[in-house]
């Protein structure tokens, strides 16, 4: 069997569920090829080896150009923040690798368009980290959905809402700048519940947005008294009108109080509605009109092994399902596109998509008018 | 004591449920008058005896006009079909009544003005309604938002789904038609979500819409095989901003499969967050960080005698409320207004302010930009 | 249409419930009889005549036997504190009275068959005021397992926890002595689970119960320094056989923390599940399984006009039903049974035999061994 | 860093579970030893070889008795049917090797007793997979009562119902015989809500239950029209009394149409009230009175890094666990007390403790009466 070298960039938040995932997935899935966790990046040598210990990788270094560029790795894993996975996808392609980047892919739809181009045209397989889309409730949703179980999609509602910037006494970091993050809750979180919609109903052809930057300066941390002015928006809702003719909304915020992992949706359709909270991840909510209404209601449904990728983690149904596991299924996807060469979903082109919308969104807020998407 | 005289004007589902709360009100509240359920109306003589029989009213009429100028009537009480309210209203302010219409008070702003303007010049008493304002569990949102205790609200998010239409075989009704009904889900539903962000969150300034109506033509009942075009909108859904700054959204539904009660709100502070959902209509869950991240979490608040008006109706907490509780508060309300002399919320000057931003959202959605709100 | 006349003992908590339930029947509800709120009695004749003008009723006396020899009474309505049923009651069952109780009927089996025998033999009508097997989901749950659609049941797990006595400053009070109200929480709150129970699944047969008293001593009101011992349990549970052959367990507890209206119960079948808590009461779980395990979960039922009752008190689904909506469909069983002759349901028998589980799980817990109950 | 061998002994359910959970721990924790995967025991030694490869298991065998004497083996993990945990633990015990089973224990106390006095006298580390004490949210409310932050318990009420055998359809199987699994659900599920009660409260002294095999006789796999009697309980319940003066009721049934992972448990203290469901995992309900009423409620505790364990597998709050990141919690337990040579828990004494436990309630339900609970 085949065995497909992977080279880490960046051990944050990310790194870490990378790891922890190219680790699981091989215990969890029969895949079609063996997984190396062979070179990890970090931004100096130290630092890089002492992380390729703790995750298990088995050389490491403080150049990720030499980790791109090394002959031994495949598939190039890019978790570093957002305004370098383009200097690195567009190395990592250059160097004919295998691309798997994290979320969103770049700051703006006309970086995200050359990386993908860059990519179709050097024929590299690219994957991008939008993990929730990998969430078995979410693919049974896909599911019920292209079954036809709830109709054709009339509505979307979806949130993205968080609070880990609720409190002003948040410093300032590279997350609130436009030059290293692009926009700011749209991009950070409502890239997320951009790419579900894509996934959940389909292409989206207009938008209309309201973005908002409640709290503007924050401290600059390790300077007392000193504050800095926040570049991109809190909270951000947009409209949205769906090519299948279905309209919709988004909102994502970093400053909903109480919102821990707060991506949910609703989606109705002419036969039936769906209800989603990743907080409670391992279930879905379904209404079907069964034509006996005093029987009617919204039924949990708790994951088990009839639905998608659930049996190989467990084969008994409620038993639950984490965060760290999505993103194993996340890496199957990834192994087995590139061992039997087959497409990648979400890939550049897909996550190009996610960036135009953002795009959008913003200009509809400046032009205060609904902005057409198209896409290059 | 004194006597306030009522009379009714329409017996279907919300004349009924006067009824009873009339009935009720004097035995949960102490009351600065006695109530007397004077005289009602309906659509024939015959009927109207019928109903003041089942309902507990002293005298009928089949002529509504009899009824305003009856001189023992002191305040008209309008349950009828949107396009009635109007004319029924002016008769009644008119004759010196004071007036209890249902909502929305009219079928577009200029109606409504009209209406203001005559019950503010002739100096009756007027309430409209919108009576999930009057459950005790939006009231202590209000409360809670008035201390302070969320900080400054940064963002609103309402609905008002049903899918009392969602099925394609419901027959056309005067809903459906432009002259009877004005908006469609936006007046019948949406109205409701309005007055409760502008309850919560105060004056909206601006507002952004998108409107479709889904099922286009709808049976004629009776006649087999012969279909009706529908005149107004079926979903609906809006941007909004505030006078205080905040942002937010609402939407609203006739076809919402699922929803019964779907009205529900979100309502974020830069100190905390409230959610509410009238399908579970005497909770409230609210999320107040306290400093102690290990212990936070939204709370749900059952009813309780603490809470506005609860006790009331109970002395014990966690006992419930029902849909006719918040119209026994309404009728309270009412009486107390007109008793003492003291100004009544939602007044006609209130229902105006709902029906303008109807107007406006539908015109948003004509022109695909932004409108402002201009209050005649 | 003949006239019911009602005479209310007792103001307190109940009574007002009383009151208002009768008031707004007669509007819910399409009745055989008139209701007249006849006559209130009080511990005495200033605070008799004050509740009558705030409850309507038309004259009120300080002294109940007045009331209960009332030439104008046909009804006994007993919300006094429960040692004093047993007096009121076989007074009003003397002269000829109808007799509508609050639970529960007696400190004890051996009192409540005395009251039953009485009754019976007097052939006057009864019925006790175990109001929860009124609320609408309740007798849904009651509808789903007569019909066979959970199979047979096979166990029952029912809780009655309420936190009103949680806290150990909370004075010592009658219902905290035997001689006044007999059990502590078993009587007070088991009674209506044990009835639900019975409702639901029908006659026990057997109990193995164990009590605890865990505040033993409470300060004594108004007597700084000084305590009392409490008399009668804080919590308690049981194991329950039935005469079908379901096996079961009840909970009842004043002390439980953050209950407050905490009756719940689980009924499951060889066919099916049902799952209620009545603080929120107007909603019903139900998991039937339907041979598709990919789409199977507990539905969230909500009460509709398809279900008992409710359409009398809203025809739209969802809307909500409050506690009091429950007393008014007693109070419309009470006048219906009367007013038809027709038997009433919970009726002294009935609530005898909740005395009779209520003094076997006592025993069991003085014997540790299981009881097995005798009707008398 | 030392090198700690694991040799696995079946594959079904939680032999994967536990391959699952050692290839993901190191990544997962900072470990003091490493893990070696090293070899793997099936019925024969071609399934062996496939499950190896499968699992990632350097080397494999058809003969348990082979890998608890290997060597390189210095750990064995026992994932067998409960008949052969015994055989094979005192193998592994004898050959010097520390055991890591799989619950219940064993067929009964007697067994159990021997079991961990040979561990205990040979000096091994043991380890049994009692998981669900693993999950964070479980660890917090064991770190809750602790702190005495909801006073001294008083109650605890218990479940773990599941319907994986409701269906009378479902054929005989080793889990139904009395020789290979001893005792029914009580063995199978009740052992986790045992185990859980004694985690969270203490030792239980004396109980009281009752049993009931509902489906008494089963179809034969293969064997169209056989049938075979079933030979444990299908569901039970019990009171219990604990050391501590607290009382409290333990439910498990593998016929509870709907539950799927029902395990769930409801902790009232003097001072507060803790609710836990695991098919919601990654959350608690706790209830603390703070002394203003008209605030308080149950608050929904989400997961989050300032909980135990939580932040090495995810950083950010309320992103969810799964089942087998509890089994991760576990391995990481196995790996620092051998590697650290510190005590574990549950070992063998606690499982042993559960073992009477069951023993005692299976006796108290032949003999109707409380049973003491005495420990060798």
């Amino acid at each position: 069997m085949k065995t497909i070298r992977i080279g880490l960039i960046g051990t944050g938040y990310m790194g870490k569920a990378h790891a922890i995932a190219l680790h699981s997935a091989p215990a969890v899935f029969p895949l079609s090829a063996n997984i190396s966790c062979e070179m990890l990046a970090e931004i100096n040598p130290a630092l890089a080896a002492k992380k390729a210990a703790e995750l298990g990788f088995k050389r490491s270094t403080g150049d990720w150009l030499e980790l791109v560029n090394d002959a031994n790795v495949d598939v190039v894993d890019i978790c570093s923040p957002n305004y370098l996975h383009k200097p690195m996808a567009l190395a990592a392609i250059a160097a004919g690798k295998h691309v798997y980047s994290e979320k969103p892919l770049a700051l703006n739809g006309q970086d995200a368009l050359e990386m993908t181009l860059a990519a179709e045209r050097a024929g590299v397989k690219t994957l991008v980290g939008f993990n929730y889309a990998k969430n078995p409730a979410s693919q049974l949703a896909k599911q019920i959905i292209a079954n036809g179980e709830i109709g054709e999609v009339v509505h979307f509602r979806g949130t993205h809402n968080e609070d880990y910037l609720a409190s002003p006494l948040i410093p300032m970091s590279w997350r609130l700048k436009r030059a290293y993050s692009g926009s700011g809750t749209l991009g950070d979180m409502g890239s997320h519940i951009i790419n579900m919609a894509q996934f959940l109903v389909g292409d989206i052809t207009q938008v209309n947005g309201d973005l908002q930057t409640v709290i503007q300066q924050r401290p600059i941390a390790d300077s007392p008294g000193q504050f800095a002015t926040v570049e991109n928006e809190d909270q951000a809702h947009a409209m949205l009108r769906f090519n299948n003719g279905a309209i919709g909304t988004i909102e994502t915020s970093r400053i909903a109080w109480g919102r821990k992992m707060g991506l949910t949706y609703e989606v109705t359709g002419t036969k039936g509605t769906i209800v989603f909270d990743q907080e409670r991840l391992a279930e879905l909510r379904l209404f079907i009109p069964d034509g006996n209404t005093a029987r009617e209601g919204f039924k949990t449904i708790l994951l088990g092994p009839e639905h998608p990728d659930y049996k190989n983690f467990c084969i008994s149904a409620g038993h639950g399902l984490g965060y760290n596991d999505q993103k194993i299924v996340e890496v199957r996807d990834l192994i087995e596109g590139i061992a039997n060469e087959q497409p990648l979903w979400p890939d550049f082109r897909a996550a190009y998509k996610v960036n135009l919308v953002i795009d959008a969104i913003e200009e509809s807020n400046r032009l205060g008018q609904w902005i057409t998407i198209i896409e290059g």
